[in-house]
């Protein structure tokens, strides 16, 4: 931990990792793990894990290890999974619909609340148990629930529109899928940009690069 | 580039996004382009770039800046995107279907050439052009055609099973969207995975983490 009591963010980075592989323990029911059994798993090296977790106090101990709930918990707490930020999302093609029925969002601290999209063809269907709404209800909808994430599964050529609208609709998170790397130029707004095809590429150069 | 002709595993990852923002540049009928320019729209600093292209060989000129479609088709060519890597897709639940519908496989150097599914209620059904088929296809399909891709959107408990049997019956790389970080005990296999689920933790976290 910093001086000033932050974590830097290459530790954040790790962090939903951590908490993903200590829940799969918990669910092995695992109340201990050292920090050598515990980069085995995680192939990391057990002091980048000693460093990483002894930046939120001191939670090993020695010759005992980890309590594996307590450390969950923790970092748990960092990370706001305990939150229940209110959450749309715009955009229900195959993507949208995908993300809106396969993530877990409350268990991530986020609450879908509602689904827009600009085809009205796609009005009343529902995903899970949202109804699409038309995207010009966004409007009145965030004026009424005030939500602070938006989801943005729409066309590269919208996005940035769409995203600057929302932030003067009070949406302060963007967890973006469009083909475009949102940048907002307002403080105090976080973007995660997901970008699959980038991913799709890397593969295809370690499959390009393998030795025959 | 290092003694040996080798890129380093930090400049390949930033490869796939120089890749896209030369696409739109191109597509925007951009001709040349300076590093100070393309640093401004990658929030890069220019030297970055200069040292992430130079390692290819020098491809910008004093005063003259980088030719955008000379210098993406070399970055494509390091990539892979010429390749026609045979693809597979196991698991035609949302995810999978949003994937083989939404990501352009051709243009990233992989050609999708079947899906398959464990529920034989989705046998016969399509996404896109291409039939689901039965799990137990897979091995007469990989023996017959050879594929090396494999994109995973199966539940996490089944995932190792069937990447280490993908892996006897040629596969050779590995585009993971279950919640399992797959890890492969062989040489010469690459994998990459993608958690949707970490990725919105980051961004709870950072939602969580704004000055009020």
């Amino acid at each position: 931990m910093s001086k000033d009591g932050s974590i830097s963010a290459s530790v954040i980075k790790r962090l939903p990792r951590y908490y993903r592989f200590l829940g799969e323990l918990e669910n092995k029911k695992v109340e201990r793990i050292s920090s050598r059994e515990l980069s085995e798993l995680m192939k990391l090296t057990a002091s980048q894990i000693r460093q990483d977790l002894n930046c939120f106090g001191g939670f090993g101990q020695q010759g005992y290890g980890y309590h594996v709930s307590e450390l969950r918990k923790e970092i748990g707490k960092i990370l706001g999974v305990d939150k229940r930020f209110r959450t749309i999302l715009i955009g229900a093609g195959n993507l949208g619909k995908a993300i809106a029925s396969h993530i877990n969002f409350e268990s991530r601290g986020c609450v879908l609340e509602a689904i827009f999209d600009a085809n009205p063809k796609l009005t009343g269907e529902t995903v899970g148990d949202l109804p699409i709404r038309p995207t010009d209800e966004i409007e009145r909808f965030c004026l009424e629930r005030k939500p602070v994430v938006a989801v943005l599964c729409i066309p590269k050529a919208a996005t940035q529109e769409i995203a600057d609208k929302l932030v003067e609709l009070g949406i302060k998170a963007f967890w973006n899928f469009s083909h475009y790397d949102l940048s907002i130029d307002h403080d105090n707004i976080v973007v995660e940009n997901v970008h699959l095809g980038d991913s799709l590429l890397t593969l295809t150069y370690g499959a390009n690069n393998l030795t025959e």
